[in-house]
């Protein structure tokens, strides 16, 4: 343990950004870029109009964060949340398709994609599902460079990363609910999201210098993570994200990107 | 007159190609890519889903067919043939995500794309509409390569490439009537489409040759052109491509990319 | 048995119409709008611009097709024939939207939708998924009428139709292998498909006039059904239809609509 | 004069609504659908999904708010902002669609959809352009039954409407600037747009009331218009609305659907 003691946790921070759809907006992609280290783009399928990807990258690009491809299921009407039973080719057709469209902003802003995290349903399934995992890191891997995945430890997507020599990073939530197993809580049970900011900041700071958590049931949980999401399409969000980083800043915890 | 003799004439084939949807199909990829030196490719805004665009990339660069990105508005159900005032920097935004997309597929192919052409009411918008043009021409200078533009001598669209310092290469249409003053007779005129394959033929040979076509009022025109395109989404149109290349072949025009 | 003797058997024969979309057709509308009896219209959602639902239903009502509301999940990249997990209420009103898009259409050309038949992969997890099922009743029902709907027996779509009071319609398929339990052989299974256009005739008139087809191992299995579905997307489904509806005609059964 | 004294004012109160799109919200339906008699309600072309139409129209019925139908370009991307030039038949198809698409909802919510406005950039495209103006009005016709059509005095789409035999009601912006001779001052031009709430009161007071307005250049513009448009996108919107509502009501001026 004494190891520990000298090397400093360290901890990236990521969030969902340029949500938006031509006119619509949904996250608040400035103050959350002042925040994240790691800002996971929407690419057109779930959302992403081109302007709002170019913007969002312009702004990355600036501030030093890093650009992941955030890439989902091609379904803007429910915004990428609807579970596909996409054929495992067409599946990573669209993944490729999704980073060579973001890959044209970020070099344009003079940066590059840095990782890539699957959205919504597709993150789901991924960590169940062998065949569309699989489908994801083909389509990453068709895109031509060893782009690290963002996902769950022990998720399908990350075994078929390794596989195919990907490297992997593992995520934590600082606001959503784990079992005494180290996975989480579905949001259809109660609790499952957790609302109290003191909570999720308290809990920031456990996964992030101790890669523990308490569990649902109140046990205490191994949450091993190098990046932490967090969410930015709730009011407030900004804010308790920057607090977020100010308490892992205070308590010695370096906060920095994986990339 | 005796250093022509000399130095053959050279003619680029292009066609659009990749003009399905998903479950739609509309030119017949594989036997135009047998034929021709240049590939517009579909990016997916009037046409071309992810596997179709994959498949078109493996297909021409097995060939030694360049890859052009053809870019359009977005509109699906028009088939990107009904011209849309979108503001300049959406519209650069636009072009910018589909020359990035196809490049993800024309790399993971071992090639790249190589020139840009738009499509339908963008491409004819663009020889008129200054705005839009230089739009595109911006869409297509942030996707970070000086790539040629293709298209018509004396548009909008080649005299903003030349102001961005981008190649411009001229092409002419074997099956559509000139005006004694060089230009395209709309699509709404009588005669404005040459059905008459021998004809189609006999004015390829011209324009290839001779820079010449003879005008819908029976005058000889000057038409420059390092590039010939042929319509691939009719039927015979394969089999009109083929002779159309034979005949230049036969006549000593080399038929070579212009890339 | 003698009762049946007199009274000659009836069939519907069914059809998917209008499948293209914009530049993309797929159907041969025309030809199949001269042999069926009620024609499943595409609505908008995998296939079917607004211009050829109205095109379809001005000749189904020449001729005395009756129109039915081929409701699908919204996709268009895949053709509706990939398996989407939609929320029951979201689901439902998709079902409405497109019912209602094509009333108006039917209304139009002086006829109404006569039916309601789930496209692709909805009408496949109609089979099995009573939540999906009864969202796509509770779509037909809030579009205010109690049109009929037609799919498989004994599946999940038909026992929440009835729970809701909507007639149901069976339909058979001549072209599609049985097992003994009176099932389809899933299309993964070799043979699942039948090629054989004689066979396919021999088995239309099996099903329509004796209630029976041979099984894929060999057994007869019953199959009742109102309706037979043709394949329009396939060379030769036209003039395959023809021969079947000629065949039965010859053999005496009536061929006519359900409504 | 004294005619007017004893018959007084009546004006609507109009405003678009249901403008989101899946997770995008942009409209306080609610809080306007308590002030507006008439629900311009988008239809799934610019914006509106299936559920957000279902339940603008439940609540509209609910409270006596009379549903039209906002027609749009097809155009998600851009908002239905961008001018198109849709061919007429496409363009009458796409209306008819949209109205039958609403008309499921309003039905199924014991109302009906009782009066259509095009959006956006069609509705500038229609003061002007006879084509699209009689495209739009065929669309209408089409639909079945003769619709109101709510647009701007002295526009080609009022001019289409009446050759049609349909009702035209002529609608007024109280936010708007306008020139001597009675046309709005285009939004691109300085002062375009009143901001002052205060002004926008008076404003709307003055046309409801006296049938004028105060031009740009401080001439006294008369202005007839039997239903004034509140824009309902704006932080403050429903507020100003409610106010707007209040003043009319105070000042003598009924308010009351023009259905």
């Amino acid at each position: 343990m004494s190891d520990l003691a000298v090397q400093p946790a360290v901890i990236d921070l990521n969030a969902d950004l340029g949500e938006g759809f031509g006119r619509w907006r949904l996250t608040d992609d400035d103050a959350l870029l002042s925040v994240v280290t790691s800002a996971n783009v929407a690419c057109g399928f779930h959302a992403g109009d081109p302007g709002t990807m170019r913007r969002v990258c312009e702004r990355a690009a600036a501030g030093d964060v890093v650009i992941g491809a955030q890439v989902s299921y091609r379904d803007l009407a429910g915004f990428g949340r609807r579970a596909m039973d996409v054929p495992a080719d067409e599946l990573a057709d669209e993944i490729s398709y999704q980073i060579g469209a973001l890959e044209v902003f970020a070099r344009a802003a003079g940066a590059r994609v840095g990782y890539v995290k699957p959205h919504g349903a597709l993150y789901n399934r991924c960590v169940h599902d062998a065949e569309q995992a699989a489908a994801v890191v083909a389509g990453i891997r068709a895109a031509g460079e060893s782009l690290p995945v963002l996902g769950l430890p022990d998720s399908r997507l990350h075994e078929a990363a390794r596989e195919a020599q990907l490297p992997v990073v593992d995520e934590a939530f600082a606001d959503r609910a784990y079992t005494a197993g180290g996975t989480l809580v579905p949001r259809s049970e109660p609790g499952a999201v957790i609302q109290d900011p003191e909570e999720v900041v308290r809990r920031a700071l456990s996964i992030a210098r101790d890669a523990t958590v308490r569990s649902h049931d109140g046990q205490p949980v191994t949450v091993r993570a190098r990046s932490l999401c967090l969410h930015g399409d709730t009011p407030g969000a900004a804010a308790l994200a920057r607090r977020v980083k100010a308490e892992l800043g205070s308590a010695g915890v370096m906060v920095r990107s994986f990339v």
